[in-house]
């Protein structure tokens, strides 16, 4: 009794309260105790489902597994003394019971994480009571109680093999303010072999983040192998070694589903499909023409040919044979940067055009029409880039998601055409700019997204700026992708880690924190509490094998506040 | 013969002549022909000298192993194949002889290294004529056929095991225009294993650095073990894990020596020394004085209390007993960034001062005299930072080398009171910069050295700007510095290479290439074929295991010039 005051006056006089339990994303709801807590040796965690999902039992091997061996201590200055006593004296849980609110159906993670985006179920409660052997995880969905893991995990400290916390009497109830919360992944500027990705889609799911948008092709290289035609990948990928097979693609996408996270495949079209033309120089226009800069966003220039019958043709095969392998219910045809000299200046085009009769916005109108009809018949949900639908006002299927891309300023534009979107503004959530120049000759230029996106940055975000009320329903989420002109497997987990989490509590907590205060704004006093979540959760990425970088010196990080600007 | 003539013809034909063998940094001298040579499977190298040291031997053993195991590959379309018919009709190089040139001393390497910093000589020569069976390394010490090796090295690519080049007819007489060719690494703000050390010293070797600037305490960490003063890396140091032990410090020395790679050390002083009181309290002014920012350039404010006698007592102990476990004819004492407030508020240092009856310039004066008095009492050459002299005024013995770092146009004012110096521009070099704030609550703050120094910026350097001849002489050369702040373990790799290689080049190979033409300037031709080795280089450091990020997608990579800005 005398600790357990002891730490509610130390935790009510701190000037700059710190939570020992440093979760993220914070949950919706989420009340703390004063009791000491530790993992009995014996600890383990049943799950009271009459014949559990096996994605589901092998989640709970997972969790298991992790808290034993995760070795991060609590980052305070002589952490390995400070809480001995603590330990000592602390109550010892023996088990977590997860189980479904009755009437729930009983589904596999990875079902649940292919439902529709909209009528998926993440809502948790989490008990950890001071005076009960076991703590007690309850859901509506699989889905749910993954999340909930997820949350168990971060609870936990180590100190010489114990697994402790300070504040049990924890009272989480959770569940997200949007249900889409990604990472777009750019795989064709360079390669990433599969095990990056695995690794990557692990650190996605401790977060809580919920879709892997996968950009898989571009105008570099076609590393993707498609059944209907092989010779995309055999001649458009940078060697054999650089392509995702079939059985790769169904490693990737099911190990993310049994981890709660969609992977919705971007194929990139009309635009950024010169690697196309390396089996078939046909389809594509302007391709490699120089200068680049006046038929394209980047080297090499080249476009499908969406004036031709035969291109519609193929492309509507290609989304048929790639939408055939994939489980989600969402898919996007991208669309971004298209260049109309690109098709002025093509002799093929031209001549399609007068035969046809139309326009070349006509054959842009087509086109689209023709790929988001193939993704429908799939039963998905068809995504498009904002500039195709701002610039090109190009007409689109009326459940289109449409990725708000060039900047967020857009999204109000794309709210009043009555579309649902995500975020994913350049000036905000661009993991790569701010490195220089890629381009050859361009002496002292920088990025094109300059700066460097920092996580204060993307942190400030935020998600219903600028949209009234009746409009909050559109926004889907958001997510923060790495373009891979200057990243590849030696920099991925520095570049996109911890910065990438920032999206999962933009998106899982929203506008508000469970303390009722505003994440955001001029009332906000979060800041601080969150770079001092992020430093944490950056430590236990390092401990489970990512190399997320260091935000501040240790220093800092063992003293929340003392680096602050005016401290 | 017609393979000969046909070769030639597609050098002279090519628009933008690109070199088979790409090296970095390029010799001052170069010549190649045009015969496709590959390496025996029984080829070796021999040591034309009697009792060869065996650092020698140990690094040709070393360069073996790696011609053999290195498996990177020629980087342009198609490689697999486009070189299979000059493989085959290559002529074999059976030997690398290594031999010195008559009346040079025998030296190890290491000691090579240790010599003072004008006096080394690393000027090879290295012929691999299209007749002859084996390839000749000529140099005037050890230390020269180590660079000579390093560049062996970097001719050979790998195609199913074969090691080959398609430009034998190579003569190389080679040697830096500049000796001082540096990294600055910090290791305070953040810590990095022995390991990490290790391997960057390798990479540094590759490419012929020739100096480890090792920053290795500051405010926020003091991880060095003194053999004096135990207590400060006991107290001072992040935890017992994070602390470089005597044989560390002896393994990390002896690795670099031998690898051509002097290591100066930096006991940084008066400031940037809070970190000393966690076990001397009472030799630090305004340890952690709030706010910071009033008292010192980033948090935790504190300097050394250099008025009082015990202070300057304990300083020349430590710069001692440190200078005395050091091989290196050079050791830095510091100075950036003191802050006077800290010293006027400090009732002890107003005491001290008093007593003495001088000012705290005096007391500058006094310290820096008493610790460059320690160095050179050991027989090495003092560095200084160059606020120290050109903010303070601080005399210094006439030999100091001036660390020129706040920005590159400090060099000529440093030039002018006729001081070595040697460039470490933040304008130009500073790794670190551009990744944004590290302060908390510092919403959507910068980095103070925004933006982030491209290779293209560091590149531009020129050594020798705005001095006067009769000045060229003071500059020894240069290195590029990674501040920790942001940087750890996790991301040594991709924030150092390959930018930190372009030090090597701009203090190697100075102002001309070796085709004649100028590096920089409005008739340097070199950017594009900079950009080509470079990314060649990055290609080599991966393949032999450091995490180098990529410079440009793969497609620009395998097709030079065809990404660059007007192309």
């Amino acid at each position: 009794m005398i600790l357990r005051n002891w730490l509610a006056m130390v935790l009510l006089l701190s000037p700059a309260p710190r939570y020992t339990t440093a979760l993220w994303p914070i949950p919706s709801s989420l009340s703390r105790g004063a009791t000491a807590v530790k993992l009995s040796s014996v600890f383990d965690i049943h799950i009271d489902i009459s014949s559990p999902p096996a994605d589901l039992v092998a989640a709970v091997s997972r969790t298991r597994s992790r808290i034993t061996t995760d070795r991060f201590q609590r980052l305070v200055i002589g952490r390995s003394t400070t809480d001995i006593s603590s330990i000592s004296s602390a109550r010892t849980l023996t088990s977590l019971s997860l189980a479904l609110h009755p009437g729930s159906l009983v589904r596999s993670i990875a079902d649940e994480t292919n439902q529709p985006i909209t009528s998926r179920s993440e809502v948790y409660s989490l008990a950890i009571t001071g005076d009960r052997p076991s703590a007690i995880l309850i859901a509506n969905s699989t889905l749910g109680l993954f999340r909930g893991l997820a949350t168990f995990e971060q609870l936990w400290y180590d100190l010489n093999g114990t697994k402790y916390l300070l504040d049990g009497g924890i009272d989480i109830v959770d569940q997200p303010a949007f249900p889409y919360r990604g990472f777009s992944f750019d795989t064709s500027r360079n390669f990433y072999p599969v095990a990056d990705i695995l690794r990557t889609i692990d650190a996605m799911s401790w977060v809580k983040l919920s879709i892997l948008y996968w950009h898989v092709i571009d105008s570099q290289s076609f590393p993707l192998h498609v059944e209907a035609y092989p010779e995309l990948a055999e001649k458009g990928a940078y060697s054999a070694e650089e392509i995702y097979s079939q059985n790769d693609i169904r490693t990737i996408v099911q190990y993310a589903n049994e981890r709660g996270v969609d992977v919705v495949m971007e194929l990139d079209s009309p635009g950024h499909t010169t690697a196309i033309g390396a089996a078939h120089p046909e389809l594509i226009a302007c391709a490699a023409k120089s200068p680049w800069a006046s038929y394209a966003s980047e080297p090499p220039a080249g476009q499908l040919r969406i004036a031709s019958p035969a291109t519609v043709e193929f492309a509507k095969t290609l989304f048929d044979s790639v939408a055939s392998v994939l489980p989600s219910k969402m898919m996007s045809s991208g669309g971004d940067e298209v260049n109309l000299p690109c098709w002025e200046e093509d002799e093929e085009t031209e001549t399609d055009l007068a035969e046809r009769n139309i326009t070349i916005a006509d054959a842009l109108n087509d086109f689209v029409q023709a790929v988001q009809g193939v993704i429908t018949s799939h039963g998905k949900t068809p995504f498009i880039k904002s500039d195709m639908v701002l610039t090109h006002n190009v007409p689109v299927v009326n459940d289109t998601v449409v990725v708000v891309w060039q900047t967020s300023e857009d999204a109000v534009s794309v709210a009043e055409r009555n579309l649902r979107f995500i975020h994913q503004p350049s000036n905000y959530f661009y993991l790569d700019c701010g490195a220089g120049e890629w381009l050859g000759n361009d002496v002292l230029g920088n990025s094109w997204c300059d700066p460097f996106k920092t996580w204060q940055r993307a942190y400030s975000f935020d998600p219903l700026a600028n949209l009234t009320e009746d409009q909050h329903h559109l926004v889907l989420g958001g997510q923060m992708p790495i373009w891979s002109e200057q990243s590849s497997p030696e920099n991925l987990d520095p570049i996109i880690w911890p910065r990438l989490a920032v999206a999962a509590e933009v998106f899982w907590t929203g506008a508000t924190l469970p303390d009722g205060s505003p994440r955001l704004g001029p009332n906000a006093t979060s800041g601080r509490n969150a770079l001092a979540r992020l430093n944490e959760l950056r430590y236990r990425l390092v401990d489970r094998g990512v190399s997320a970088i260091a935000l501040q010196p240790k220093w800092c990080v063992l003293r929340p506040g003392e680096c602050d600007l005016d401290s």
